[in-house]
């Protein structure tokens, strides 16, 4: 790619946007400068430009952000097809076990949630379309990470903050290199409280009609509830499923 | 605001992501110069610049949004306190009522959907955060609409085509003015398959501490299961107690 085919201005004012978040939904000029790394009259221009388009409100101090700029997500879902045909598949698992399943795809060291379908509350964070969680403590994350070349896992796992979220979670790069090795060959993962105490998941990977990995496919359940033996025995068949049903959708 | 505030780059590159959606998944550099009104210079360095951030995928020919998209709505949603703060009434409620429960926002002519607990399927579409319906037809863009002063309520009701999508859509403003009085002054909205066949629905606004309506709350059921009474009877009083209950969780 050459240099003059890089739009600057447009770089920096994604930087911008993604600049927002939990920790800061309202930032002044200087904070998102200094979150960015860009300098302050980039980072106000740009926060001019998002204001005067309505994806940002400012009050003279604070800007934050609009539901205006769920458009450019939803860009994304509404183009993809994979929401739209693995939804139906969700409702029907996530009925049929009585327990939230969800789909998601790897974004970098990340999964990103593309659809989900709720039962009762589990987990503490609320899950949506375009929630992110780190893959390599993730049911979804391990079945994507076992999917890419070793090397390529590899990396990922060596680019990822591994927080040990409880004192199960596994930390270490070779036990998770030899837990994907695990995945690949039984065909799905199941993570015990290892994002968090109280959830236990399992997970398989979703390949369209070539045999390519595309996304992944989850259920979760309350540990108190469902015994580890029963994820296996009980969800992975209804899991098999619809793995099966996609293979043919996703091209 | 001075031009020499507005970022070009940046604004230009957002109308070529909303350039993506249901009918254009895939999008060469002159339909997206076509549809967002850019040259094929600007549309071309547009869609490379997202390609080279990994905000898209070029195939030679087509470009199509990557899931990394959906960080930049993600943004918003985790930023705002509303949707984190509603869900887990809408889980409550949706549960109560054995039906959907969503809460929106208005943008321009039309409902945002910002959080959602889901029974099972009754809309035709798949809706989730992000996910957009045009306000004069929905129950929670009834209340909403109705929260402006006149004049601009009205305004918003022109700037919109007003499709029949069925038999029972109410297109007429002066009608759909009268019925925003009623809304008003009854505090809530019921929409009986104006939106789609088959489909119900009953919308209240959700006020912050000081009276202001920063979003809507709806219920949805199937025509075929729930009278147009019951509506009111019975899913009312149940988020009229949401309502109450979040008024002071509201800033």
């Amino acid at each position: 790619m050459r240099e003059t085919d890089f739009v600057g201005g447009f770089a920096k004012g994604l930087k911008v946007i993604e600049a927002f978040g939990e920790a800061q939904p309202r930032l002044t000029i200087s904070e998102v400068a200094r979150a960015t790394g860009l300098d302050r009259a980039t980072a106000r221009r740009c926060l001019l430009t998002l204001s005067e388009l309505g994806y940002a409100h400012f009050d003279g101090k604070f800007f934050e952000l609009t539901p205006r700029i769920l458009r450019l997500g939803h860009a994304y879902l509404s183009a993809t097809p994979l929401p739209r045909l693995v939804q139906p598949h969700l409702d029907r698992l996530s009925e049929a076990v009585g327990q939230s399943a969800s789909a998601s795809v790897l974004d970098g060291t990340d999964i990103v949630y593309v659809a989900r379908a709720a039962q009762k509350r589990v987990m503490s964070i609320s899950l949506v379309p375009g929630s992110r969680l780190p893959a390599y403590c993730a049911s979804m994350g391990r079945v994507l990470l076992a999917s890419l070349p070793e090397a390529e896992a590899r990396a990922r796992i060596m680019a990822t903050d591994r927080k040990a979220n409880t004192e199960h979670t596994r930390t270490d790069p070779d036990e998770l290199m030899a837990e994907l090795v695990r995945v690949r060959s039984q065909g799905f993962a199941v993570i015990d409280q290892e994002l968090e105490i109280g959830l236990r998941s399992i997970a398989v990977p979703l390949e369209d009609a070539r045999g390519r990995v595309v996304a992944a496919l989850n259920v979760g359940a309350p540990a108190a509830a469902v015994p580890v033996e029963e994820m296996t025995s009980r969800f992975l068949p209804a899991m098999r499923e619809v793995q099966a049903a996609l293979r043919s959708l996703l091209q």
